[in-house]
């Protein structure tokens, strides 16, 4: 770590910080500070939180300070709102007054060309010589719930903390990753929307998340590096202790130009990339889903769970088409146990049902305890790891209502915790008019219900492949 | 056509039948015959409808008749929805009075092997003899808007005629494809669940659609053929007058296994079934989502509506991934026409904003004004040929509400309007919880508005950009 050149400290008092300043908070809308202030309010940080502008003497019934000299005490963490070209004179302050941290959120810098980037440099001497560091600029912050920080714009995020971090050159795809993880359950040690990296950059958070104890899974979304070799090293780490996903963009020319007018960064070979992270046995995932959808099957299934499914469900379309996105995926799709398919034959000898693997039910789900006799079979089946049942929830609801679907999830749920093997729901409706609400809803509560019984849930049986691949890579 | 053995009006006279009769037809739950008779008396067909069963006098408040031989008329359609070994007794029934055609719902046929086989044969051969023809078995049979025929269990299906036929071998994929495409507005001119194609078949029904006057399009979902010489002459004819978008299973072991003890179907080597699609300008499709979102693209895109995006939306990093994902599917993301980039300088004159292609409006979604011009500028812009914006529906939400967000599908409906180039919507909400159907419902109001006025709407950038490839090819 000390070839590294890292000190989990300095990061751990940004992170963790206990007290904080926004300076530019303000209440006018439509710009970053009433965001962020607005944002940050409405979660509730767990310190004292001192809201700084020398234009306002109270906002949204806060009181307000004129500058950060003025404050009670001297803030661990400074968010800095106001623009490029005033930040400056904010750092300085923060120096003088012996900050741990900075968040800087405006654009403006390196990504802008020539002049911004001698603004950058300029930022992190005043920094080196002040004896703090900076996360940004032109990021979103961090969200951490163990001390209720937030980024731009996660007023609504989780409060439970957890164990997987997420960090980003993107704002918006932290805000993205953040919020829609959440609702899926997945709960973060701490998000980091970092932009252009100036100061601290993906190699210090990823050699920080990779020792924080809080922390298991360690995700990110990358355009490009600033150090290659720190960086290998750093992933390298990381990967060793932690489960670590990335999603690397910039591999088109486009992307590349895009990267660049983003946060300032080349982005490299695509080869090289894909390369380097077979190598460090880190999981590459692409767009916010396919992120989740691996962070969900960590969370439920763990690490190389096992490439051998049994796929189930009611129609033999279905598993024909399983079938093929399986194998495609690399997964295996093997022939039942003997035991199994002559259990499975007894309970499943109705017409239009079809026992092996894939193994059709005949309907989306059939009379409960004949589903739960076959899916708990089903599920014991030795030659296989993981159970995938797919439920098209539109059909279902016409014949066993919402309190039959409800039971089915428990079932689920139930098969999942006697027989310890991992069971993966494929739930969607075809009704997705306006007039389809009602299905929507019942969706989300049977998908909460199976989500705190372990089992993971996904909208698509091509999505739950992909994530089942990628997570036994 | 006449070395293809090919009748149009024998299969019109079934698809667009003015009389119905169900035999089987029951009140008793979880039966086909139950599930058929009561979807059909819901959707409500549109000439005579005779319920038949030996054992019932009424059926649901209608009367039932105890065989085909008391109805008043003979009817041209005859579903025949009781078990298989009961069946011939009906057709050998049908072919005496002289009905058009027959649906058999019931498996039990060639799926189950050699015993299942002859019966199958059987039933053709009582009906070549009799002068019909016969859909099934192992299926869901029709569903046509035009003289509301349904399928099973399509109570619920739209009821406006449209241009789009399916074709399938799946009774459950055809169900779900008639009601999803129907939620996002495609119509069709029939959805012909076929299962195991043991008279008409899918050249046949490839044939009928080409000719059929009511239909643009013709989308199928394959397991296997019967014939490779006439289905690929069939394929060559309906693709040669028709858009034609073919969903194809099997490749894998596990599926050509589920296909076989599906529909008895022999699915085929992979890179054959590659080929002839190519060499016949078929669309490949793959799963209901993807065939639904190609048909959404060629009903307001066309086919072929050029390679060259636009991509804009708010985030630099959106704008990274979204690149790639372009030119992973082959299309083109070139910089914008010099005029183009001035105006949008002007337009999108404030920091976080960046005028390229990709187009970063800096936040989700901007003053609506602004949004307006800028669009606007961008759909003009003359180096591209399709403009894809993305708008994350949970962030915008929190500045602009309810009203701001249905004002902006107005103002992207006016610009394709006005500028008559295409455009796309990538809508969603990453506040995906129970507590967030609010979100979910304003969704959906927006992409009603949105496909009634031309613009498609795609729930991810990955899903909309594989679409746009599709119909390129």
């Amino acid at each position: 770590m000390v070839g590294l050149n890292f000190d989990f400290a300095e990061i751990d008092a940004i992170i963790n910080a206990r007290s904080l300043a926004i300076v530019g908070a303000s209440g006018k809308p439509f710009k970053f500070g009433s965001l962020f202030t607005a944002s940050q309010l409405a979660f509730g940080f767990s310190g004292p939180l001192y809201l700084v502008n020398p234009g306002e003497r109270e906002i949204m019934g806060h009181p307000c300070y004129p500058d950060l000299n003025s404050l009670p005490e001297v803030p661990d963490l400074v968010y800095v709102t106001i623009p490029a070209h005033r930040s400056l004179h904010i750092l300085r302050e923060c120096a003088r007054l012996g900050v741990k941290g900075v968040v800087l959120l405006a654009a403006g810098f390196r990504e802008i060309g020539e002049q911004g980037a001698e603004l950058e440099a300029e930022a992190v001497s005043i920094a080196r010589r002040g004896g703090f560091r900076i996360i940004g600029p032109n990021c979103f912050g961090i969200y951490n719930p163990r001390n209720r920080l937030t980024l731009l714009p996660g007023h609504d995020f989780s409060d439970s903390p957890g164990e997987v971090a997420f960090i980003s050159q993107s704002g918006g795809f932290s805000a993205h990753v953040a919020r829609m993880a959440g609702d899926l359950g997945i709960h973060f040690s701490a998000v980091v929307s970092y932009g252009n990296g100036a100061d601290l950059n993906e190699a210090d958070l990823l050699l920080y998340f990779s020792m924080d104890p809080a922390t298991r899974v360690i995700s990110g979304y990358l355009e490009g590096i600033s150090d290659g070799r720190r960086f290998f090293a750093a992933l390298k780490e990381a990967a060793s202790h932690k489960d670590v996903v990335m999603w690397k963009v910039g591999k088109s020319e486009s992307s590349s130009r895009a990267a660049l007018s983003h946060t300032g960064s080349l982005s490299g070979a695509s080869s090289l990339w894909e390369g380097l992270f077979r190598q460090c046995g880190v999981i590459e995932a692409s767009g916010v889903e396919e992120l989740c959808d691996v962070l969900l099957a960590l969370k439920h299934l763990g690490r190389r769970p096992g490439k051998r499914v049994l796929i189930s469900g009611g129609g033999g379309g279905l598993g024909a088409y399983a079938g093929d996105l399986a194998e495609a995926e690399g997964l295996e799709v093997p022939l039942l146990h003997g035991h199994t398919e002559a259990r499975l034959r007894e309970i499943l000898d109705y017409p239009g049902s079809s026992v092996g693997n894939p193994l059709d039910i005949g309907t989306p789900l059939t009379h409960l305890p004949v589903f739960e006799a076959a899916i708990r079979e089903a599920a014991l089946n030795p030659t296989t790891d993981v159970l995938v049942f797919d439920l098209a929830l539109n059909f279902a609801h016409g014949l066993f209502g919402d309190s039959g679907l409800e039971e089915a999830a428990n079932i689920l749920v139930r098969i999942r915790r006697d027989t310890g093997k991992p069971v993966v729901l494929v739930l969607y409706s075809r009704a997705v008019g306006l007039k389809d609400m009602a299905v929507e809803e019942l969706s989300r509560r049977m998908r909460d219900r199976l989500l705190s019984g372990g089992v993971p849930v996904y909208p698509s049986m091509a999505r739950a492949m992909r994530a089942l691949s990628l997570v036994n890579t």
